[in-house]
């Protein structure tokens, strides 16, 4: 679904404008380039993202289990996984070391030792061997981790324009979802297919045009199965989360290093098990729904013609930030203390709500605002409502304004997001 | 609640044992000294602490929003705010900055800019102008952010043993839970008194002697309040999160050093807001959780004669990072497959859910190990279920055991999650 050019432009303008996502600054002040920070809209974004992705892949699994290890790492350590980790390079492995600001002659020697982790893959992996333990050895399961990771952008200082042209895709610092899944090598190739149909459909889920997220097998050999999710960007086909099957030559040769017995029980066999690995980059994700969600449409005025373009960002109810906008018709004292009432019920069951207490003239301009924010129910509050407790819910997606009474909001609401 | 000398020992090799927090480690080799990586119960009880903190500080509230900033700063602008924000110093101000790993020399001019953030601090004030127009100026709001943040600790390669002593309270990478609420100065005591309040009885909620969370007011000057939660630790009183009232000079002296309007509205009135400050460490909170947790009790036989101690992790029902233990009395196949469709039926409602099928020869000893693991319930099936759907539910805090049919557990555990 690559549509006009300028496409991304125009979402940066979305993004910056709303409070979803912009450049890292300091009231005015720039500051370090091709960093970015998230606003109110784009914390919730990225938040749902997060929790959807560990719902699916974690809570909802049986013998999924989440982890979380530190960000300083060992080079030494990272250094001997990157040799051997091919399927790594999703992340680039270019990396910033970690060295105190002070004393920086003096303990330049010993501080190579520390370096800011690139990948989840070493704290992941060094956690198989005690998670074995609590399951008793037995396979398979699987180790979950969502964590912020860095790399090396070349020069750091002076990012190309071109880089800046791809927005959040790249940035110096990201944060990585990752699962690794421990299963016997007879089954591996079973579950790189359960885990790849389960990937896809996720994305799909959350998509308004799901057949612009696709799988591609970028490589195959007879140890080591890639897979990738893509999704057409602005500038090209792009992946945004790798699942292969890594087989279980690092934890032979763990094995063989440390001495320690890595092999887990799959029905009565004990066996060496393979590593099935999906690896998610959350702001190429967050960047390709967003992509996805952004559409603009031709407005007519009551007499069907053209005024001019709307701008719907058409994300997904569950992932949309806020899910409601409560705003009164008139802003009288009576009708904006029915709103504040309604919206705290909204938030007690955990329904983000944006409140208007003052209208503009035209509420056609506060809606076509709630459009571009992403914000899929509008409820309206009036006279009327003070009178029969009827209000007006329109719907962003199908435009489509329903009367209600003010008692049944929440629970069409929960209706929507349970359905979503 | 300082119990007996050794209990921080004890607590550590409960967390080791059953994956809640360990030294961080690549299998059998030892990581960097100081790092922590927290397993799969550790990984739950965090991310349940900071669901807790964002529902009661940010969700549930009328006006505060969530952000997310770069950990990856400018190094100029934090010295300048470094030697302003007195109230920072909970998290001392020594800082690690970042440099690529190669090229050392050629780029340590230019990279002297970058430093890793050792508060969210500028990452919250940056977006407070952004949110400003989000709201068109009406004040009061907050801002909250939970982040991980970086502190030198001294020689970063030798921690003393003192410093080890201390488990995770102060590490070299910590995790902050901050708010800053933005009011008019008029009404700044006022809410520096509803938040402090909030505070605490958001700590005592989840402990079991609430006395041990207590509030000091360290400091107090005119312009300047400030107020403490602090936790009585093995080694002594320490503090797990400050409010303050920071004034309104940061926002002052920004303000005329950017020419930008930084007035919001309360009211008729255009005034320039005071801030009021939460700043919580995450791990020294989890530290207190776990500490305030850890019982042991004498274990009587049958006949009333003393056995052993009883170790219990008393964690918050909402806190346990496992709600439920699900176990065949025999481990006939039969029985399996209906604890494995009970585990399912609760994981769909997210209530996370320990399931074993192979019993050691004493159920006690299965049912030791929950109490030590913080598992608040307990439920056993056994041949009785298979013709009467009766299973036997055991609560770890008052050791009653009582029957109930299968299809009442889900309900019977989301009252107990919803009453606590």
């Amino acid at each position: 679904m690559c549509k006009e050019a300028g496409l991304l432009q125009k979402l940066i303008g979305l993004c910056s404008r709303y409070g979803y996502i912009h450049p890292s600054c300091v009231l005015g002040r720039s500051g370090v380039k091709g960093c970015y920070d998230y606003g109110p809209l784009g914390t919730l974004l990225r938040r749902n993202i997060q929790n959807e992705w560990w719902t699916s892949v974690v809570s909802s699994q049986e013998d999924m289990f989440g982890i979380e290890s530190s960000q300083v790492q060992q080079t030494s350590i990272r250094n001997t996984n990157q040799s051997e980790n091919s399927s790594d390079d999703i992340n680039d492995h270019r990396r910033l070391s970690v060295i105190p600001s002070s004393d920086k002659m003096q303990t330049q020697e010993e501080n190579l030792n520390w370096t800011l982790r690139d990948s989840l893959n070493q704290g992941t992996i060094s956690q198989y061997y005690n998670t074995l333990q609590l399951v008793s050895r037995r396979l398979p399961f699987g180790l979950a981790q969502i964590g912020q990771c860095f790399r090396r952008t070349g020069q750091s200082e002076s990012l190309t324009d071109d880089d800046h042209d791809r927005y959040i895709f790249d940035l110096p610092e990201f944060t990585q979802m990752t699962a690794q899944f421990y299963c016997s090598p007879k089954t591996a190739d079973r579950w790189m297919i359960d885990w790849q149909r389960d990937r896809i459909q996720w994305w799909r889920k959350f998509s308004g045009a799901p057949s612009s997220f696709q799988m591609s097998e970028t490589k195959q050999s007879e140890l080591l199965r890639t897979t990738d999710i893509q999704f057409q960007f602005p500038w090209g086909v792009e992946t945004i989360e790798r699942i292969s099957n890594r087989g279980s030559g690092e934890l032979e040769r763990l094995q063989k290093e440390t001495g320690v017995d890595f092999h887990g029980r799959e029905g009565r066999k004990n066996v060496l098990p393979q590593v099935v690995e999906m690896v998610c980059g959350l702001e190429r994700g967050i960047l390709a729904l967003l992509l996805d969600a952004y559409q603009e449409k031709e407005r007519m005025d009551s007499k069907g013609q053209k005024i001019n373009h709307r701008t719907v960002l058409r994300l997904h109810v569950k992932l949309a930030p806020i899910k409601v906008a409560v705003l009164p018709i008139k802003g009288t004292k009576e009708i904006i203390e029915i709103c504040e009432y309604l919206a705290k019920e909204l938030r007690k069951r955990s329904i983000s709500c944006h409140r208007v207490n003052e209208l503009g003239p035209v509420i056609g301009q506060h809606v076509a605002r709630f459009d571009e924010m992403g914000i899929p129910f509008v409820v309206l509050l009036s006279d009327k409502t003070l009178k029969t407790g009827v209000v007006r819910m329109r719907h962003r997606d199908t435009m489509i304004t329903q009367q209600l009474h003010i008692t049944e909001v929440r629970e069409t609401i929960e209706r929507h997001l349970e359905a979503g």
